[in-house]
């Protein structure tokens, strides 16, 4: 007879421990969360072989919880794709460190100081789903920003998460940075993900990732904040003042690059001035490259091949080779579809025009508004801010990529001589 | 027999109207925001017959709430009372924009312009209690920010807030902006912040002033962010290295200045090296000014007349003339006492030593850490930021004061050429 193990104690324990190594890890110096993150690198390669022997465990049991084929090739480590962790962990390590940062500041009339400084959130809780490089990606984002994180990844890399963990940890204690500023969930139970979502007095953010109905879940039981997005339903709005040579190539680079991501393209919207000629080449091309299009009734007259899309197309977040594509007669139009059926993500215009431009920036409520480009470019690295550990689609706090920065906040320094208010 | 409201459809008209109101807002040129702020403070002076008429019967209604004298010396409207609440009007205009400007952006290697650019969170609902110019501040402070507010002002305060938002209103639509930009919850009943609560598809975020019950009340049932903070519990710590007299007068100031606000000093840790010299005199004034201090055991060898404090007190929000003080021995106690007792809105520490400043400013985990200065320092105006709604003492999204900048969000522009990802 086995014990069973007591959840709300298990978590208990792990949150303050995280707690713990929160308040020291808030006051490190950069140098030495820079000297474990090369370390760690370092570390990660040398114990190749154990890792990949962990990870074959698990992607000889990934038959037995259900994997496609796809998603087993995204489990598998190989040396090189443990390298690419590796060099990942050396970028965070070159980027500025967040906490300390002064971001505003003045000397007020009356002498007083005022510096508004970059310090941790305190406590990431971080749930993921099978790649394992973002186990290694997460926790370096964390420690640099002096966060203490746990870690929560699928059952299904479970022993894969464990020899990462372990390398990481052991780094950790040899460089003197808390031995709890990364922890892994090591309890495959869900009731452990539902306890320390109760646990705000120790968590200070949650950060899901994974299908929309895991984020759902975690946000309805989350007492503390969650940096997340739903979904990404992107799209492309080819404008009639659009170069449609330059138009093919971001809708084809949007769909077919890397269909399976976030931000890439769901959505195709066409002014009815342009429909007839670009349609057609572009369903040649599409079509070419294997790709569904679901369009509506004027669509189909210029791209007869298409099925018929539905209510539920406009809305789709296919994360495969199908795009529903839409044909409007004004920007307005156009605008006023991306605002009610998109995301929020990710959404593009192509045009020539300048004025069009500057209304579609203005009037789309995404995180973000892209012009003449690809959407899959809505990425930390892409966009300048280094690694990210997700995409918010939320107006508070963060918007967009997050990277270090997006995992601090603030306080106000404020050093005086003796002032008082009169 | 009266016709019962249908609290749902009143929300969800109100709601859509903000909502879409908040969708005009956001595009709107700051020299229309300014116009109505100058034109509606103008206005706010020209009808102050009105206004204090209404606000008369509030007051003549006032005991039947339980108000006390206090509450209806702050709920009394006079003409200098609302021409100070016009200059805030007048002081917003001259703020910077914070929608469109640039908060950070960069030319990628692949030629792609990146602009982080802030833009309105969207609609903010604000409940708060007795003082009438705050309904003229967050109105004013809403829409300079682009957003739509929903104003839902104590029952005590009913008719002045009616006449105040008469004349906000009247302007709005003089001015040709959105009427609907601002709204006045003018339903008594409860039900109605309850069921407004459960609207994030309408409300982007709530902002509650008031008591921490309110408070409280309203997290627990939001189902969007709530900009808050609970209590304030600030402390000045004396340190051993401190310039006694300055210190006494920041203590003094703290405390007495105005008791009852949220960065009024209600703790004192004293270290126990300059205790016999600090406290006897200290106890002094403290005793001409009217001020109960309740002291620890050490405390009271120094200052006989001090009650005995319990747990609570360290806890403890006063608003009014007490204050606990606590013998402490070295710097690391302070620092644990106020991270564990405070209320992380505003702690301050006297001392002349700097790497002892150093020390508190970063183990101190509050919103704002004060270094010989009042705590009442923490103020949006005093720290340099304008007119602000309320103070936060939460990390995520705003910390500290929140004026205009901490009532938008950013969307990331990025205008390329035809960039596709390789």
């Amino acid at each position: 007879m086995s014990v069973p193990l007591d959840i709300s104690a298990y978590c208990n324990d792990l949150g303050q421990r995280a707690r713990v190594a929160a308040q020291t890890l808030a006051t490190v110096r950069g140098a030495v969360k820079n000297r474990w993150l090369l370390i760690a690198a370092e570390r990660l390669e040398t114990a190749a072989d154990a890792i990949i022997t962990a990870n074959a465990r698990d992607v000889a049991n990934a038959p037995e919880y259900g994997l496609s084929v796809a998603q087993i090739d995204r489990l598998k480590l190989t040396p090189s794709r443990l390298s690419a962790a590796a060099s990942g962990l050396r970028e965070v390590a070159a980027l500025p460190d967040p906490i300390g940062r002064v971001i505003d500041g003045s000397t007020r009339p009356n002498g007083l100081e005022v510096r508004k400084v970059g310090v941790p959130l305190g406590v990431i809780f971080f749930l993921y789903e099978s790649r394992p490089n973002v186990t290694v990606d997460a926790a370096g984002l964390a420690v640099k920003s002096g966060n203490a994180i746990v870690l929560r990844g699928g059952k299904e890399a479970f022993h894969t998460n464990a020899a990462l963990y372990n390398v990481l940890h052991e780094t950790l204690v040899e460089t003197g940075l808390p031995a709890d500023a990364v922890q892994l969930v090591n309890v495959i139970d869900r009731a452990v993900v539902g306890e320390l979502l109760k646990r705000d007095d120790l968590i200070d953010v949650v950060i899901p990732r994974g299908g929309e109905s895991l984020i759902r879940r975690v946000v309805s039981e989350a007492t503390m904040p969650v940096l997340k997005h739903y979904r990404g339903n992107c799209h492309v709005y080819v404008d009639r003042a659009a170069d449609l040579e330059l138009a093919e190539r971001i809708v084809v680079n949007g769909k077919c690059q890397r269909p399976g991501v976030c931000n890439a393209t769901e959505s195709l919207l066409v002014h009815a001035e342009i429909a007839a000629t670009f349609l057609p080449k572009l369903g040649q091309t599409l079509s070419e490259r294997g790709v569904e299009v679901r369009g509506c009734q004027e669509t189909r007259r210029w791209l007869p091949s298409a099925k018929i899309a539905t209510e539920n197309d406009w809305g789709a977040e296919y994360l495969e080779l199908i795009l529903s594509v839409k044909v409007i007669h004004t920007e307005e139009e156009a605008i006023a579809h991306i605002n009610r059926f998109g995301s929020h993500h990710t959404d593009a215009i192509v045009t020539a025009d300048l004025a069009t431009s500057q209304r579609f920036i203005g009037a789309v409520d995404s995180a973000a508004v892209i012009v003449n480009a690809s959407t899959r470019f809505h990425d930390g690295s892409e966009l300048g801010l280094g690694a990210e550990i997700g995409i918010s689609t939320d107006k508070f706090h963060a918007r967009g990529p997050c990277g270090l920065t997006e995992l601090t906040t603030y306080k106000y320094v404020v050093v005086g001589s003796g002032q008082i208010r009169e």
